[in-house]
């Protein structure tokens, strides 16, 4: 067996061995039913048994009530960003984005072919390297949306922003959903691509007010309508079982880390790790504002792009792989989502630090 | 390791096991990389490569030009329904189906909210037991679609439709891509959920002309024009990684089976084992009209209800998976995909053999 490595990657993003080892056991028959996971069908018994242990145990992490529907998608966070206006924006309506990044952006992009839109708050001015502290929201927006975790600049909500009484809030989790406790009742729909925290790509999670699915407009296809997945357990058409199965496994797995408290502490002190390492160094310096800075993310610099390009060579070949910054802020980025371990943020944190000494 | 059963399964269905153990294997470190296939980033280098060695065995598998683009998308073939017309259909301009069963009749249900929709001919007056022999088309039809194998019918086009010259022609291969040789310069689009000849669901392979392209609709949503995925060789947004992997190992395995022509010649013979006894049964009957059997789906009844949930429960006690037939056409359906082995239809002829016996 290949020694794992340290994998930083932004997404797809690394998993729980222990939801691999499991994945790898149920590969040519899940449990003792003769048939891979892969190969059941959707509609037998064995697949729709994992379907509601995934959709309970979603539920029981996340303490999400019978008010919500929980739908396993198609299509990304990037088809949410069309579907969401699609079914919830007319014309004459305004809906508000709350602009912390590039696909905050590329949402709101997307709802300006339905309805006029309105930006509430935006950190363009520094490059998105921080949370606007405040926003000032149109009258009556036909909903409030929000990107939690802005993975490319490595900032994250502390807590939902403040929207007016009765707003519909909706919110892009993508890169930071689960990484801690959540109160998804301040919520009408948290929508997240699984590749970050919770699985492969190819499913997408969505947590859904009931409410809010009748709302959806009933003019277009079929398939892009929530309605339609949430009457048909998002069995309409065949769903990405696999990706399904992952997911539930993912959620076991939190659950035994001691559900969101516990993975959310983890988290804490593995950010932690990197922060005071990156608060002391000469060399390397974080590039969020220290009241935005994010868990799930983290990017650094040294103000130097050749010494950046050195470094990010040298971590590679020490095993540190996908530490390579997104172009629009440079430098370094480490990903370290819920799965992501301590050790690694500590091993990644003694080799900045020996690299820090080779050039002084 | 339980024993795996016959898995009759209509889809999501029965994968080659060599397949599922080279993927069991790539779980926790995709060769020496030392990160497992669903944890690479769809940016780094192994997936790239994953992705660029998928693409060129299609290709060699079909024999498929460099006038066609290979797209990896998600949202199944019902996704496919409607995006086709929104991208092809003008209000003005007529598209014409073959409706050969449920799934063709969903598919023109799409089309009719885009634009105006012709049946050029249909199987509805005989439950779609049969290929029609002739069409009538309309003039100058934006498209001609056809549904090229019918999952629950058991029916199969024995070769393409004869089309009006230069008409577009677009096909759901969905239940039969790949279970023969094909010549693709026929057609404009073939497309193809993955989940019963290719891989796992979640991923629809979509085989299209580039002029095709570019004649879609510039007027929706950048995730639902073909061009943007083709353009950005299926990586506009994070694809179904794991799923396009999985469908490079089938493609493969396909290419080690003899290519097309290959697994052509050995779903004949599977086919012919189950026709064979079919035809001299004095309990069981083919639903299907001869001429229009399909190699991979073969529905079969005994004209008596209870018998039929009498051999099912029983056929499933001894370990024949999945062969209870859709509830439009009763009885029994054995699905019989590309990886399906010839063993495993011959041990269910014996089975139902014995079963005629007992009730004689």
């Amino acid at each position: 067996m290949t020694k794992r490595i340290n994998n930083f990657s932004a997404g797809p993003a690394i998993l729980p061995v222990e939801v691999l080892e499991e994945a790898r056991e149920n590969m040519l028959s899940l449990g003792d039913t003769g048939i891979g996971i892969m190969e059941h069908s959707h509609r037998g018994k064995a697949f729709i048994a994992v379907l509601e242990e995934v959709e309970a145990n979603c539920r029981k992490l996340a303490n999400i009530s019978d008010d919500y529907s929980i739908l396993f998608l198609q299509g990304g966070a990037s088809s949410q960003f069309f579907m969401i206006p699609m079914n919830f924006l007319q014309p004459d309506q305004t809906a508000d984005y709350l602009v912390t990044g590039v696909w905050a952006k590329k949402a709101i992009e997307q709802a300006q072919r339905y309805g006029k839109t309105h930006t509430a708050a935006s950190s363009k001015d520094r490059n998105f390297c921080y949370i606007p502290k405040t926003a000032t929201y149109s009258d009556n927006p036909a909903y409030v949306h929000f990107t939690s975790n802005n993975t490319i600049y490595g900032t994250q909500w502390g807590t939902e922003p403040e929207v007016p009484a009765g707003s519909t809030l909706i919110c892009d989790a993508s890169s930071d959903i689960f990484c801690r406790p959540i109160d998804v009742s301040k919520y009408d729909l948290i929508y997240a691509g699984a590749q970050k925290n919770l699985g492969p790509s190819g499913v997408t999670l969505v947590i859904m007010k009931k409410e809010l699915i009748e709302r959806g407009n009933k003019e277009i296809p079929e398939m892009l309508q929530y309605r339609t997945h949430a009457e048909n357990d998002s069995c309409y058409n065949t769903p990405p079982t696999f990706g399904i199965y992952i997911m539930g496994l993912v959620f076991k797995w939190i659950l035994n880390q001691g559900g969101l408290k516990g993975v959310g502490e983890a988290n804490q002190e593995k950010a932690n790790v990197l922060y005071r390492f990156l608060e002391q160094s000469k060399l390397f310096k974080s590039t969020a504002d220290v009241d935005s800075r994010s868990l799930m993310n983290i990017p650094f610099v040294t103000g130097n792009e050749e010494l950046d390009k050195a470094f990010i060579s040298a971590a590679t070949k020490a095993g540190f792989d996908g530490l390579k910054g997104h172009r629009s802020v440079g430098g370094m980025r480490a990903s370290i989502y819920n799965a992501f371990p301590k050790s690694g943020v500590e091993e990644l944190v003694r080799f900045m630090s020996d690299f820090e000494a080779k050039q002084a």
